[in-house]
This record gives structure tokens, sequence and C-alpha cells, in this order.
């Protein structure tokens, strides 16, 4: 990257002026600035870093009471990403979500908030004891994959919950596709409540003419980024906006406190100084490589191979989604031909030394941003011909009879028809007060579920604990298995087997 | 350290075959091994690591839903730490304490605690929702540090509430002070209950004939250990150990979900993995060069300077607390003159490039362990020898109105002096749910917190939100903050003025 001579990293410098002094460390963490691991085989991996994994020192601050260069840092990203007040996060967006729902939900109280949500949306409302009513995603027609809800059903639940207590939308989704969200900001603000974003995945909009723009642009009042996604900070690194006086700012500094860390991680914490630093000295060039690579990418893709990139969506009448984009920096690709799934895409790739975001059954996703280089993407580009060149039309048809087309399993439509849930009391507690049993999955529907199957990736729970399986839950669940999915909270790995509540005579 | 050929580390080594097969990175984190910041001023100290900081691959298993090698890691984990089952934690023993204490208590069930707990384990009775029955501690006598409860105090809690869920005690404490735990082991299991252990500053334990054994040893039910304060695993690296079947372990596992990250950092994970390889190829020995300085400088503290490091503890009269020992490899050392408070030893010791962990009125902590050496020892000698050399008695001598002696100003005794608090049920929107207000930490007596104030460190909060104001506390945090004492929580840093409730008419 260009570096202008704007570069500042105000927590990054002070762990280098800290380690400068050659200092004696009698404090934790106990390897002593990586002197322990000296003479272990991990000393050339953890040398350098752990010579800046220090504790909160007199002159390293304290990201939980910041007055020094935690707080000079977080007001540099704040002005990089356009907040009023911006917090470090070392527990991921995880740790973002689970306060913003926490400050804002007391026990029993309202959020609004869409189906299609990351597990750790649905770990914030068992925290806070919150009651959700789930607004079911609208889909892009093309892809058929999930978006936002539409604009008027979320009308229709501020005027059925008035007494709700925010709305928690989680915009772009894990394919960077996005709704611009201002009339949702305009609507949600004329009932006085804030919009709760989880942008995980748009950490980078904003931040360049053909990126998308941000969530805070549009005006959200509270904004969660995994600044480790899409810009190049340290996994577990993020970041939580704030803006205006919708938001409780002293209940969500006080949750962050609760639900991460007292001993958070210098490098981590200097690795989100860094991002920003590098946005603001290299500006938007940072991400023009990138583009340049992608958009070849994408190009030569659908020319030389049967793959291609799924292409800007189109949404037709429903009001509020007409402002729908696409991340330029992130690919969904799938099988023109329907030969292959996104898990079978994704394991061929991996034979080729190229490592995929996440699969499905349609899609296999692929991310590029400020650390993507021209031989990465031309290795990938071959990969794919050779992939094409090498199928084997017996062996790698897939079953007809068992996945369908891509299309028609990605689409989750199927499994969640009502647009507005009832009122769900959520809790973490409801388990353990049921007695469960085992029993076949084939033979669940119309039980309740006690357990949470979450898809990982993407991370969206299919199934709630304390909702009841339908058939279409179950069709679901087989396909997924049979393509050899991961699910975490199963507690039967293959699917054949679910937990569900004993039924109450 | 010497290094046996019983070196294995599956997780790292994991990481290290993704590496060598020189990957192309399509996934978070956007980094992408580290390519994104090479032309940074940040690449020679993130360069290494950021190649190891990947995400949930094929090959790098998943720490919310194991199977792989981080299986593999938890179990040689468990093997070499006496436990039946491990697991790792990337967010600190702050994780464990919030799952532990999640997974056993229901809104309204008692947790027997002691009072003088790290903040996380008020965290996670705030989340829980959870009723404490706090049991004051006891005080070795010679330091007036506090200690866990007496054994008869417990017996008198559990007579009282035999409708505990479980007891939490935190041991040893920051000083190095502990207790054995198998006469309470042996009681609490008599009554059927778990014993959960907050054995953050006792990684180490029980891993070398001079070092005092473990909790799990003794025979707790889940410990939670900082791997990262006096082991070498990096900041927020930490491990949850549980055995027999008085632990709800399907309940702990799902909190550890709930409340840490959907993307563990692998560079911790993998450090936690290297620790304990650490141990299991070097054995003892791996202690012995810094158990062998700690001895030589704390003879030399006492009879070469004015400073001296507190001995082994001597407990008279209470029951239970015979087994009071001291970790050898923490030092914490006051001025025996009382002329200087910890918090001035530590400021000077810093001018000489001498690190300590904390301070308080009296003592200043040293942490020793595998990374400590010789030279590190020489120069904190050295440190202590030019600072007795350079006190100008004028000048250093304390305000004798103000301050007291150190052992005077240390004790908490003053401020609890009830040994089984009546249930203080725990929420966490206590304060939202009242009007608050500032005013005069003079005038405070008798008034409610609307904040929990908390010195760190050692991060045991001296007020909780909702309990009264009493003098002694009053008193205490006066003197706090005439010291300069660092108050997380505190709206006002100054500790001039604190957040009250309104009284009610």
């Amino acid at each position: 990257m260009p570096l202008s001579d704007t570069w500042r990293a105000p927590l990054y410098e002070a762990l280098l002026r800290h380690r400068s002094a050659r200092p004696h460390s009698f404090h934790v963490p106990g390897h002593a600035l990586g002197q322990a691991l000296k003479e272990t085989p991990a000393a050339p991996d953890y040398a350098a870093m752990l010579q800046l994994d220090v504790t909160e020192l007199s002159d390293t601050d304290d990201l939980h009471q910041p007055e020094g260069v935690i707080l000079e840092a977080q007001h540099l990203a704040a002005a990089t990403f356009g907040a009023e007040e911006t917090c470090f996060l070392v527990g991921g967006s995880t740790a973002g979500n689970l306060a913003l729902i926490l400050a804002h939900c007391r026990p029993g109280d309202i959020l609004l908030v869409q189906r299609n949500v990351h597990k750790s949306v649905i770990h914030g409302l068992q925290l806070a004891q919150a009651t959700a009513v789930f607004l079911s995603p609208s889909y892009e027609e093309a892809s058929g994959l999930a978006l936002i809800p539409s604009l008027s059903d979320l009308a229709t639940a501020l005027q059925q919950y008035p007494q709700a207590k925010a709305v928690l939308l989680s915009n772009p989704n894990y394919y960077g596709f996005g709704v611009g969200l201002e009339p949702y900001v305009e609507l949600i603000h004329s009932y006085g409540l804030p919009l709760l974003v989880d942008e995980a995945h748009g950490a980078h909009y904003g931040l360049h003419p053909e990126l998308p723009g941000s969530a805070l642009a549009a005006g959200a009042d509270g904004v969660v980024q995994s600044t480790h996604k899409t810009l190049t900070a340290m996994t577990m690194g993020a970041m939580l906006h704030m803006q205006g006086n919708r938001i409780d700012r002293p209940a969500v500094r006080q949750m962050l406190q609760l639900v991460q860390s007292s001993s958070p991680s210098y490098p981590i914490m200097a690795s989100l100084d860094i991002a920003r630093a590098m946005i603001d000295s290299a500006g938007p060039i940072l991400f023009e490589p990138a583009l340049a690579c992608v958009s070849s990418f994408r190009k030569r893709l659908a020319n030389e191979t049967q793959f291609e990139a799924a292409n800007l969506p189109i949404v037709q009448g429903q009001e509020g989604l007409e402002a729908c984009y696409i991340d330029p920096l992130r690919a969904a690709v799938q099988d023109r031909t329907g030969t292959l799934s996104g898990y079978a895409i994704q394991s061929k790739l991996e034979a080729y030394g190229c490592w995929a975001e996440m699969a499905n059954e349609a899609y296999v996703v692929l991310i590029f941003g400020p650390g993507t280089r021209d031989k990465d993407v031309e290795t990938l580009l071959g990969a794919f011909k050779k992939i094409s060149e090498t199928l084997e039309p017996g062996r790698d048809r897939p079953n007809k009879s068992g996945l369908g087309t891509p299309l028609e399993v990605t689409n989750d439509r199927e499994v969640h028809s009502d647009r507005i849930s009832d009122p769900i009391p959520f809790g973490i507690h409801l388990v353990r007060e049921q007695a469960t049993e085992i029993i076949s999955l084939q033979e669940a529907e119309g039980r309740i579920s006690g357990e949470m199957i979450t898809p990982y990736p993407p991370g969206i729970p299919l199934v709630y604990v304390g909702e009841r399986f339908t058939q279409a839950t179950i069709t679901r669940l087989q396909r997924l298995a049979a393509l050899g999915a991961k699910c975490q909270g199963a507690s039967d790995s293959t699917l054949t087997t679910v937990r569900v509540w004993v039924k109450t005579v």
C-alpha cells in the first residue's frame, strides 16, 4: 500500500515505545514479552508479536476506562468511519451485538429483529431475556438470497409493536448483498427508536467510491463492524460505532465491560489502530488493486469457465429494496451447469491451494480486499479453469433426487412463511427447564427443538431452541447433512437425530 | 527451556501445515495471512503472527464444535492439568467465569460466593440474574491480605442456604496467597454442590514440587485458569477445566458459545497449545530457573534494601486455613520503613525499566515465571537498591495524617464486617431502572450506589451497584483517590463525586 506522511497509529506506537526501552517484565502475561518462548519451535512465529502482548501499564491505557492512547485511537477511528463515538472490540462483532442488545432490552422487552441474523444476535436475546419479533427477510430474485426485511413489513411491525425498544438489522448479508438503509432509518426514527445494525461484513463500506455506503452514513444509530473480516485487523478485532442520542451510550459502554475480557489483547487492539491508520494513510487507493483484480476475475470467470459470480441484484415490487447493491469485493460463485454444489467447489478449490470463506449448497463465497494480490487471483482463475476441465460428468453430477438445483435448495423462503412472527421470549435456561429427548430428525415435525442448529458458516441459526420443527426445516437439514455442511449446536453432527422437548401430556 | 522429543502441539502444527502449503486466502480475516500489512510500518511485528491468524477452515477445526486439532489440543491440556475435560478460552478467564455462573444459576438462584472476587464474577451474577450470598474473606495475619472465607463460615452459609446451586471461590489471591481447598471440597460435596474456582492466578500450580497444588488436584469441579497470566499463552488465552458429575458440562459448553466470539483467534488458541506443550516437553524444569532467581531475590532484597517480600503466611485459629501457602513465583513487596506506598514503589521501579503487575497502598506485586531471566532479576534488585539509596526522607515520607501505615490501609476488614451477607439479587438493569444523581463522595454515607467501583488492578469491586455506602467504604475510596489508584466504573475518575440512587420519599 502507498503510505503517506499521515500515518499515525497512537496505540500501536505506544507499544513500540514501551518495547524500545527494553523493559523488564514482572507482570502478566507470563511469556514476559516472548522471552519464555525463545527456545521453543514457536519462537520465530510468536517472537515479534509477543513483544507487543503487554497488559494495562501506565503507558498503555485501559480499554475499559480509556484515557490515553486507546481513547486517542478510538477517536481517530470514529473520525475515519463517520461515528460520533467508537469502541474497540476484542471479542469480535459478537461482543458488539451482545452489548447492543443488553443495553437496549430488559427482560421481556421487544426487539424487532430480522430472522436471518448471526447467532450472536440470538445469544444477545438470550442473555438479555428479550422477546424477539422476527421479520422474515426479503429475497433477491435472481440468486434467491435473503436480504433484510421489506420496508412495508417493518412498517407493519412497528405499528403492531410500538412498545419495541429498537430494531436490529443485519446488512449486508454473508454473500455481499445489501440494501441502502436510508428509508429504514427514516421510518424507525419516526417511531423514536434506534436502528442497530450488524454490519459485520461491511467494515470497508464507504471507504471507496465503488464500495456501497455504510450504515452510519445512512443514519444508523449503533453499528457493529468486523474490522478483521474485510479490513486488516487480527481476528476478534472489531468496532462498535455510535451516533445520535437515540442509542443509550452509557449502557452500551457498561455492557461492553460485562461481556469482554478484563485483560484485552493489545496486539488485537493495536491491529484495529493499524487498520484505521492504513485507511487514513492510503485513502481510497487502498482498495483499488483488489477492485481491479476482482472486476477482471468476474468477467474472465464467466467467459472462460462454467462458473459465474452472482451479479448485481434485481429486486422488483418490494418497497425499500430498490437500493439493493452488491459488494464488489465479494464473489458468490456458482456452477452455471448445476453440476457442483458450493461445498464441492470449495473442496476442489482447496486442492489448488485456494481457500474460500464459506460454501452452501449453491455458492462458494470468495472475499477480496487490501490483502489480495494479482497472483492470488490468477491462481484462483486457473483453479476454476482446471476444475471445469477435469470434471467427470458421471461422477460429479449431483444426485438429482436428493439435491434439486442449487437455487432451489438455497432458498430459505419455504422454511419461514410467516412474515412477522409472534413475540418469542428468549432466555438462557429454556433447555434446562425442559426435559428433552433425542429422536430421529425425520420424525421431528411438530416437535419443539431443544437445540439451536446453526450451519456454520454462515452462522445463521436454522432452528432456535423452543421453536417448532416444520417439514420444511427437516427437509432443509437433511439436505445440508447430505451435502456435508457443518452445523454448530447439533447434538448429532450427522443430523440423523435431534434433541427435542419431551411431549407434555 | 530444554525441549524434549515429546514436543507436540497439534493445533499450532496444523497452522504451520496450513501455512507451509502457501495458501491463497479468499476468506476472513481480510489481512490475507498478513499480505495486507506488508508495506506498512507494522509489517515486521505482525508478519509471522498474521500468517497463523486464520479462520475455521477444513484443516483448522472449530472451537465451538471441536472435532479435529482443537479437540486433540484440549485433550492434551486436560491430561496435563489433571482435568477430565478442558475447554480453551479466547475471552480470558472472564469468559470462563461468566460461563460457569450462567451454566449453574437461573434467575434468582443462589450462589455462595466470596466477596473479594474478580469483577467478571460479578458480571456473571448480573448476566445470570443470580442472587449472591457473599461470604467475607478471612485475612492473613501478618500481611492483612484477604484470603478465601473460613471453612466455618462456609459451613454456616451452606446450612443457612441449602438451596444454593454452587459455591464459587477465588484462590489464590492476586498477591499469591492461597489456601488448600481439600476440606472445602469435602464440605461442599457433602451438600451435593459443585465447587467452582476462579484460579486465574494459579495456572502453574501443581506443575513443580515447590509450587502449591492445583484446585483440580484438591477435587474442585470447575476451574478457570488464566494460562496467559503465569504460563506462556497470549493475553486472553485461558482454560476452563472440569471433572466429575456435579458440574453441568453440557450447560457450560453451551454458555461458552454464548459469551465467546464466533471467530476465535487462532494465534491465541495455538498459544494455549504451545503453553501446554512447553510443560509436557520440559517438565518441572521449566520453572526452576525462575524459582532459583526469586529465592535469591527475596533473601537479597530483605538483606540489602529497606524492602521486603511478604513471607509465608501465618494463620491461627481459623479452621481450614491452616493449609495456607504462598506462590514462590510471586512477590508482594513493601517498604519496611513505611515510607513508600506500593504505588510509589511501582512508579519508581518503572523509571528503572522494571514493570510490576500491580500496586496498592502497601504492596507492589511482581510476577516471575518461565519468561524470567537472571538479568531481569539482577536489574530489579539493582533498582530496589537505588531506590533505597536515593530516597529523600523529607519528600518521600507519607502524609501521616492521610495515609496511615501501609498495613492499616490495606486491610479491608473495616469495610465489610458482616461475615455472611443477606441474599443480594443481581441483574443487569438495576441502574437504569433507578433514577440516579451525582453527589459528593463525602456525603454518600447511607446512600445506595448507582455504580460499581473497582480499583484496577486488582479488579475486585469495592462497591456494587445497589449496595449501600458505609463510612468505611467512603474512607477507603478517599484514600485510594489520594494515592492515585485507578478505579474502573467510577463516573468521576477523581472519586470526588459518585453516582447514587435518588432517594425515594
